[in-house]
């Protein structure tokens, strides 16, 4: 089969490599029909994270048919279709017993559970990928769901409800604030109203990305490098702060921000994967009754989030700006990574 | 009356000043019977807390009689005996409505609620103290709870279980570390159990104060200072981390020791008063689904709190361990400043 | 002042009484703009309520502004124009502190707290009328909000919200089914995606009721007098069972029909006013985990709701379906009372 | 081997029968080393549940070793020490994965999920015991946990704490009223406190049984048979009435005894098994704003009930008042049968 795959900072290929096949009787293999490229998969090219070695075929975002099961399988059937989850996780460890799939501790020396696709393990962007834990992984789609739809629940849209808006404890009437109109952000404005936000006020540098938020839901917008940023987002509080910040950037300024526009009594949600510290002002914070939260997704809202696409009560395929083929994997990636300029939000790739 | 009067930094006297009257229809004037010192009132004496201005009266905790009330008061009477409560609040407010009595708006025109005995307007260390909005802030006292076990509401036990212990999210089978076993943490020792915590582990740097907290309900104890510190509070909870870390100190070092300690899916609580930033590890932590609170009580599981004294399930009374009268008001001060020597946790000054 | 005054059973007049006054310092007099009539103030008539004696002035929703204001309130002043919430509450004692204001404990020897307008005090069908307490029962109104959007929200719209969708536990992705589409039931039927419900199913005897439920955001409908309308809920959910059965009428069968339709781990709500009792099967229903709610409105969401009615994220203004003026009363209730063939929901009556 | 079995109404024998076998991948044979008997069991030999037919092993509680596994079992092995929960569940349904185990949807073509042993399979009162579903049924114990003290968090235990306590809504501060003093009871009572229970109302005709739950954590008793002994329940709670009254014995007095003590704003929880309807008096309960829960244990919280018994917080040894061997099975259930008599709580039976 062919695959994207990664040979060591700065190169890629579209290139054929052998079929995955059964490992393990828990495991599935699935032909993907359409996958989609991450802001993480940027990162991983750039050599940010070494944990991923050359030959890697990346991605952790994918729908398609089921073409082989494990012997232990029985939910599951050649034929079906599915959503492929981007977390990996055996559904029976205590963590998994309590949903925190994200940190799965696996069967006795098992490894590399949690998010593993395009990481540790070979990834989604390919004609063909072997699913571990397969039935805790996979979700069979009804028909009336599209690939489009389908793939923004990988990642994207649980990572912004689950770590945005649910970490973040939005509740009826919460005046919430999201800091990088990006995917995830975009989604995590888009579930905001799941738990009855008043206001949902989109903040970004970029003010087409600004105008796109309105169309997931934002009520608000304010751009970010106007000096008084600040001072607006205080005005549409009357002047209290906002009683949810989610931070979907990743980058010190934005965690500030984050803690500087929160009310008392109020949350900070950070769903942005940081590379550096940040400095955090408890000497004025200790007084403010806040809560701050992060985390990896741990998708355990999929199957919810599904029955909510299915209800057309999610705009899960606005997300998707640019489509391709298989066969033009380099210009999906050409496109996405200039997305300021493109204005791509998720490109899709499909058979 | 005589009164515990700040004279600007290191200076302080048991002196006479004028009787505090009634200012407001809502006011109270109370009748000390017992009082207390908090190691806030040190930070005062040492200029840390620049509001406050030479000749303001110390102290926000305290047990009295009332010997006034102001127009407006109809749920109180002259004679009743009553527990203060640290946190002033109107409790009609939007955030009082809300139980975040710590961050009460007040009324139009209203400022300094709170915190502000002892800090914006005259406290409690003193024969007689005026207080404001009486009504949300006095607790009519059952004959068969003692002062000394009434007084440790005012803050500490509040303080300990709801920015400690609920904040924290502590839920029935719980590994929960308190860092810190003075007052404050040993109050969210004594209170842990109330949610059911499995094991409750003592770290400080200090063997007698560990010694004490298995009296508050430590199951186990870890000594900071040694190297190994770490190790051993993984040992404790077969290496998965603790499900709550509580800092109860207010510096740099133990916030950092709490975030290294939680386990993934834990809540660090911040109790401690910090005088400065500190950095915080996003780019190891937010892949790791914690959550961090911090905040000023709010005083509003006084009254459950104080049902449990009166049940005798809160060992409230073993935090006095030293007693004083009002004329010796200033050795009281002097053994409070020197607790590791003199073993002082808290030491009651009374009529 | 003219006003709506009950004569006893089957009686009532449009007819000059005395103005009200204040009558303590908590009170405020409110001119009304509009008020409405409820299906509990045609129970009155009927002499269903023995507790309301002739001469009682009706009615317990409304909006207007305020002529006169009690000595101790400081928060509201002549001119302001006000929703008046159904529920009085002293806002201080226990209940009121956990919200519970249905359950105003009063101060001590004061009576008839909670519900008492137009029940055990003279009520707002009236040019004016006399508010106790009016500092925990007066909502201050935006111009942005009309006189028909906020009187949704004296009763209505806190009920169906809080009785039926929070005590029911809606969350984001239940199926919940609404049997009754009166103004509660459709009240609780638009407030049913504040919690992010996937699918809201109206239930009622009246097709064209179902038709008006779907303006208010019912997803399906289903005709309960046919006899397979139990199985066509069951299709609606893959033969679950609902998550939420909201009972929203108030007879034995309607209580009957959410118990049979609940999954299990599910919430049957009950928001109906019921005159006698049900059998309730426990014999089969002990072991299907189900939650059963009941009890009348606190209307502490409606600061929240008033906002989401600004933020135009709630259809208060459908509810008025028939709007009077003050002289045209009898002929409101007239209308009202034949809601069946007049298609009335809420009548509105104004200056 | 040996085994109980039931051989239709009224009769039963400890007889050889064949010993079980693996007939499925996730099975596993447990050698019991410790098994008790349930009320249920009575109910069963009275031929109360038709769906137990002659020639039925009987038991649903034990402790034992593993002598085989299925072929798909991995986190077991032949050899441990595990504790039998009396609910058997796939993990991985809907149900499931919502904690949800008592409603099992189990795999496609599977059926008797949930309370199966001794009911639809063959159960735990047996030298040896086929255990479906074995991974997410069996816990391995640590050696600092009896058999006396593991068999009650088979079914006893997790059923008060699950459905009494955790359904119930207990929190810190809490007048909880338990009806029935009987072994499910008395686990509520001791598990109270796991929330923060204040008072502990234990009801009983029984007096013995009343002096017991003493031992297991009542702070008052009251004898149910006096006819004052609502006023006694009513005068412990300043006239208030209970946070949460538990029900824990199945007869539709004590269910409506539930619903007249607890407060406005407060839980009942319905422990007891019922075998027929009981009048719910809504016409008065409606506007009381209570919650009325039911349901079957879902066991879990066993994990964590575990190691609270590992704590030694919870006197779970205390439940067991008889012991005796296999060969003295027909003795155990005529002293358990007899319990007001011999004041059996559980009667352990052993190897």
């Amino acid at each position: 089969m062919k695959a994207l795959v990664y040979g060591g900072p700065g190169k890629k290929s579209w290139t054929e490599v052998p079929d995955p096949v059964i490992e393990s009787p828990t495991d599935v293999i699935v032909r993907l029909d359409t996958t989609t490229i991450c802001g993480t998969d940027l990162h991983i090219l750039k050599g940010d994270v070494p944990a991923v070695t050359s030959g890697r075929i990346l991605g952790h975002e994918g729908v398609g048919h089921i073409t082989k099961v494990g012997s232990s399988v029985t939910s599951l059937k050649v034929g079906d279709r599915v959503l492929i989850s981007c977390i990996k996780s055996c559904g029976s460890c205590p963590n998994c017993k309590m949903g925190l799939y994200s940190h799965c501790l696996g069967s006795e020396g098992a490894s590399g559970i949690g998010w593993v696709f395009g990481h540790l393990i070979n990834g989604t962007q390919a004609e063909m990928v072997r699913v571990p834990y397969a039935e805790n992984s996979l979700y069979k789609l009804p028909d009336s769901v599209s690939d489009a739809e389908a793939v923004m629940l990988s990642d994207i849209f649980p990572t912004g409800f689950e770590i945005g808006v649910q970490y973040g404890g939005v509740k009826p009437g919460d005046v919430v604030a999201v800091i990088g109109a990006g995917p995830v952000g975009l989604a995590a404005i888009a579930t905001a109203g799941l738990y009855g936000a008043a206001k949902i006020i989109a903040i970004d540098l970029d003010s087409n990305r600004l105008e796109k938020s309105r169309e997931f839901g934002a009520t608000d917008v304010v751009l970010s490098g106007e000096s008084d940023w600040k001072k607006k987002v205080f005005a549409l509080t009357d002047g209290a702060g906002v009683d949810v910040a989610i931070e979907a950037v990743g980058v010190p300024d934005t965690f500030t921000m984050a803690t500087e526009i929160v009310r008392p009594g109020g949350h900070v949600a950070n769903v942005g994967v940081h590379g550096k510290e940040v400095p955090l002002h408890v000497e004025n914070l200790w007084i403010q009754n806040i809560f701050i939260s992060m985390g990896l997704v741990n998708t355990n809202t999929t199957p919810m989030l599904l029955k909510l696409v299915e209800s057309k009560k999610l705009p899960a395929e606005k997300m998707a700006t640019h489509r391709f083929n298989f066969d033009q994997f380099m210009d999906a990636y050409d496109t996405f990574s200039r997305a300021a300029e493109t204005k791509a939000l998720k490109v899709l790739i499909s058979r």
